[in-house]
């Protein structure tokens, strides 16, 4: 998929990371409650409200678009244009006061990613992948860096406890292989690959909403996304 | 230990973190070179000018006192006061681009610290501990959350392969027991305690200039160290 979306579309994933914003820094820091969803991960009014905005805002300008949201669900998924809405990934960042976490904003065209954003509400920064444009970070571009060699590559997974058998003994033996493993990040710590400053990131079990704003940055500064065989990862 | 520092040594240990600040923040997420010291652990030109900018002023304002730093190691340590520096706690994360790192900055009184920095020079926040007196963030005090029951715990640990034997053993128990495990934030993760966003951290093998900035830190914001056993740290 090279064809980026039209500007439009462009600028208005833009205002929803804008809307976002807000909703989530009100928050941070802040005694909020946390429910525990069934799938067992934490959720808070800033990660609803946060989706709540975005949702609002397509539904105003472009009701005919689906939308897939990890808080609200799923309406008109099947529709040519639709957007894939993770409010804050990293939840569990949030919660402790660490500002590593993000909101994950994608545009889907005809089942491809073809928009996505990774956009860190506190600290200001965001990373912006567009089919067939270079990823730009704050509005300049950037690329991932040159590695080789696993041996020079530092790996990043959010936590080790995501990964049961298999995946678990594949990503043993890549941090083995690796020149250091970090933890925590989440969907930032993609941002940051985009940036050139992680080589490699392995997690498990990712959601459409966990990764499809990821495959548009990580492409648009040359680097690439594959399932633990190489494939291609769809949604 | 109750009785704070001199309000000028208190002045002071600001200082030497403005002095680590700019240091630190011209060479982060650009590429420096990593060496790997003898224990393993990552160094940078940010980490050894940050150390040398402190010592400097030290050794210009307090020629009497000790100095104990990760990257230019000890002298005058038996000194009735003694600063211990850990120029940048996190350094796999100020390589990889996470604002989640921090400058440790101790000052020990014949054996007990009695004054704590934690700062993260990207962000310009700054824990400020000292004996008898509540913990500040960015001037204003701070205190821990109340939290009784271990099962509501929000537990942090920089990253689990730092525990082996008997500890990787505990700390598991610790893990299955609190409500949620968050990896990665070194130092950082702290001040985060002290702000009452996280309940709970656990670390194994920990060098003096790791936690010495920590004890004030922790306890000046109603916290409490201990061993595995319950026991205080001791240097």
């Amino acid at each position: 998929m090279t064809t980026p979306p039209p500007q439009e579309l462009i600028d208005f994933a833009g205002a929803l990371a804008d809307a976002a914003r807000p909703v989530i820094r009100r928050h941070f820091r802040t005694p909020v409650a946390v429910d525990i969803k069934p799938d067992a991960s934490p959720v808070t009014i800033a990660d609803r409200d946060a989706e709540t905005a975005m949702r609002a805002l397509i539904e105003a300008r472009y009701p005919e678009h689906g939308i897939i949201g990890e808080e609200h669900g799923a309406m008109r998924a099947d529709a040519e244009w639709c957007w894939v809405l993770d409010p804050i990934d990293g939840t569990k960042a949030f919660i402790a006061g660490k500002p590593i976490f993000s909101t994950l904003i994608a545009l889907v065209e005809g089942g491809e990613p073809v928009l996505g954003i990774i956009d860190q509400p506190v600290l200001g920064e965001r990373w912006l992948g567009s089919a067939g444009q270079p990823t730009l970070f704050n509005g300049k571009p950037v690329h991932t860096r040159p590695c080789t060699e696993l041996s020079q590559a530092i790996l990043n997974a959010t936590t080790p406890d995501m990964f049961t058998g298999q995946d678990a003994t594949a990503f043993q033996a890549l941090g083995a292989r690796a020149a250091m493993t970090q933890y925590g990040g989440d969907g930032y710590a993609y941002g940051l690959l985009a940036s050139g400053f992680i080589d490699l990131v392995a997690e498990a079990d990712l959601k459409p909403y966990d990764f499809a704003a990821l495959l548009p940055v990580i492409t648009g500064a040359g680097g690439a996304v594959s399932d633990w065989q190489g494939q291609p990862m769809r949604l």
